[in-house]
């Protein structure tokens, strides 16, 4: 008798594009960690930290070799399943310290290369949704493969409050929709993944 | 008898988006500010070098001051009559080192503000293509007036060289075609400036 | 004693991208004639239709010549002072008659060239907003100069209603919105134009 | 003994988004099907005609019905496997007619959900490109997988000549970039489909 087949835990790691404490994009993220552990089985969320990167300058690279902090970094995106990206968008484009850590880890040898990601946004205006179509153009060239559906942009101004002063998500509609997308990444993931 | 009027000198902020020392962007930056010294009378082009800001965390501000490299950064950006930025392709999008200056710049009273500017690019595939759609989407937000024509993406890798080693243009049609953006730029800044 | 300078007035050309009857967006250009000749002296607002073109294949055209329909709407466009784009969002880009009239116009002698132009959508999600980005790195190309600010997103599905059944605009904060809009391309007109 | 698993045939329907007899991108998709019939086992190329479908107006729509034409052209994109565009850059965007058939089939029930894609394009300067990354975005209303990798931007009027007169593609090398496409296409296709 074959024992019944363990479906494996996907490991999510989640890249906030803000360094600000309070984020709200951080704070999408930490309920995203949350969800998958109380109600997405099969799925965990990793928090991968870029506020030690430094800024990129391919003159810091040594014989392919990179600094200390970017080596750590790019050990860790090699090794998710997926990324789930909280990406605020600042100027009507991707934030300063998420495009830097989608450089470095870009750098020779693609860390990113053919992984499923998402993508989640909280801000004023679209809620983030003009940064989420460059992140997307930024993954042509990483290849990345995004899912589709469902986007999530979060009206962060709009009332009811949608986060605490410390950034945590306090909403449950947008807590469930959050969860569809982990649902969506995990299914795509799945897919892609060969037998 | 009256003084004929004398026509002021357009400063002109040059801002190269790649912190790399052997940059091609900005090599061709360096090539605008010779090409305004001999042949561009009432343009003058000042470099204005980002590579000592911090990457943006709005954590950094206080009372609405900013760490003094900022400071002093966002008062040269606040002096310029037009930019020009040169701006390299990373990942198919805007370089990081660029839109962190320009983030920082744009915080609290928005420093570019309702001022004319005109891109250059160097690099592989479109020639920095990618970037400059990218960054004339920022512009909206930031409120710069870009140029429309002509556009300047010079494909760095074709032959026969354009650049030397150390990121100096050597190519003379190139040389032209960045004068043609000079005098469009101080066309349209001309042309925009109230009387 | 001379006479005083009297400011004439600048025609506005708008166009709707969408050809259903009741459509939102040429809702918002009735309602832009409207306000046009209530409270903004100095600018008016003309339709220019676009329902009668076919779509572009460049094998109709002859010897520089384009079909009737196509060379009466190009006349017209000549002979704006700027343009008031209607623009829905169909897919996450521009509407498909829209830039049907933009395509046609832009061929052999370009109609759009140097004129300013200004932007407004209603629709659900971010009303129109992808569409306004996908238009406004098409104007890169046929020359435009588009304000930047104000933008105009109606978010059109949201309570109160904002228009009645047969596409009217029936809100007054827009309306107003709408005003400044028409101010902010009035004036950049008014800028760009040479003594 | 159990047969050998046949791999079934995948059916690729090819786009043209220009209306134009002598078509660059046209040629690209007639060079596609001659490819796979040739060297790709598995693949077949089906060139769906768009040229008469009217341009969209959803006031054409009754009851959910649709235009003789546009029910017959959403009928052979829903029996599809994948897609292949041949789109040509208008304007730096997408050319109208390939707008068009988009948006015909994407009303009601969207016919392309869920099916995989490549983009082809040729033309000037930078080979249809600015169109490819506008159609990606499309994508993602329309739920479309685009592969990342390999893109092809044939820069259609640089020397050698790449296409006679008549738009057939005559150049080798990009005949065997194409190849890597549909293969590309094609793993992506079966690696989406559901065992």
């Amino acid at each position: 008798m074959e024992a019944a087949a363990v479906k494996p835990v996907l490991r999510v790691a989640a890249i906030c594009g803000s360094l600000r404490k309070a984020s709200f994009n951080r704070g999408l993220l930490r309920a995203a960690a949350e969800v998958c552990e109380d109600s997405v089985p099969g799925l965990r969320v990793d928090h991968l930290d870029i506020s030690d990167l430094p800024i990129i300058n391919t003159d810091l690279e040594t014989d392919g070799g990179f600094p200390p902090a970017v080596e750590a970094f790019r050990a860790k995106v090699s090794q998710a399943d997926c990324f789930l990206f909280g990406a605020p968008e600042y100027n009507y484009s991707i934030a300063t310290p998420l495009k830097n850590a989608l450089d470095w880890a870009s750098r020779g040898k693609n860390c990113w290369a053919d992984k499923p990601a998402a993508i989640v946004s909280a801000g004023g205006g679209f809620g983030g949704g003009r940064s989420q179509y460059h992140l997307r153009q930024v993954g042509v060239f990483l290849d990345l493969h995004f899912i589709n559906k469902p986007e999530l942009f979060v009206q962060a101004f709009q009332q009811p409050p949608k986060f605490d002063s410390d950034g945590n998500l306090i909403d449950d509609q947008i807590r469930e929709r959050l969860k569809q997308v982990l649902l969506s990444l995990q299914a795509f993931t799945l897919r892609l993944q060969k037998d």
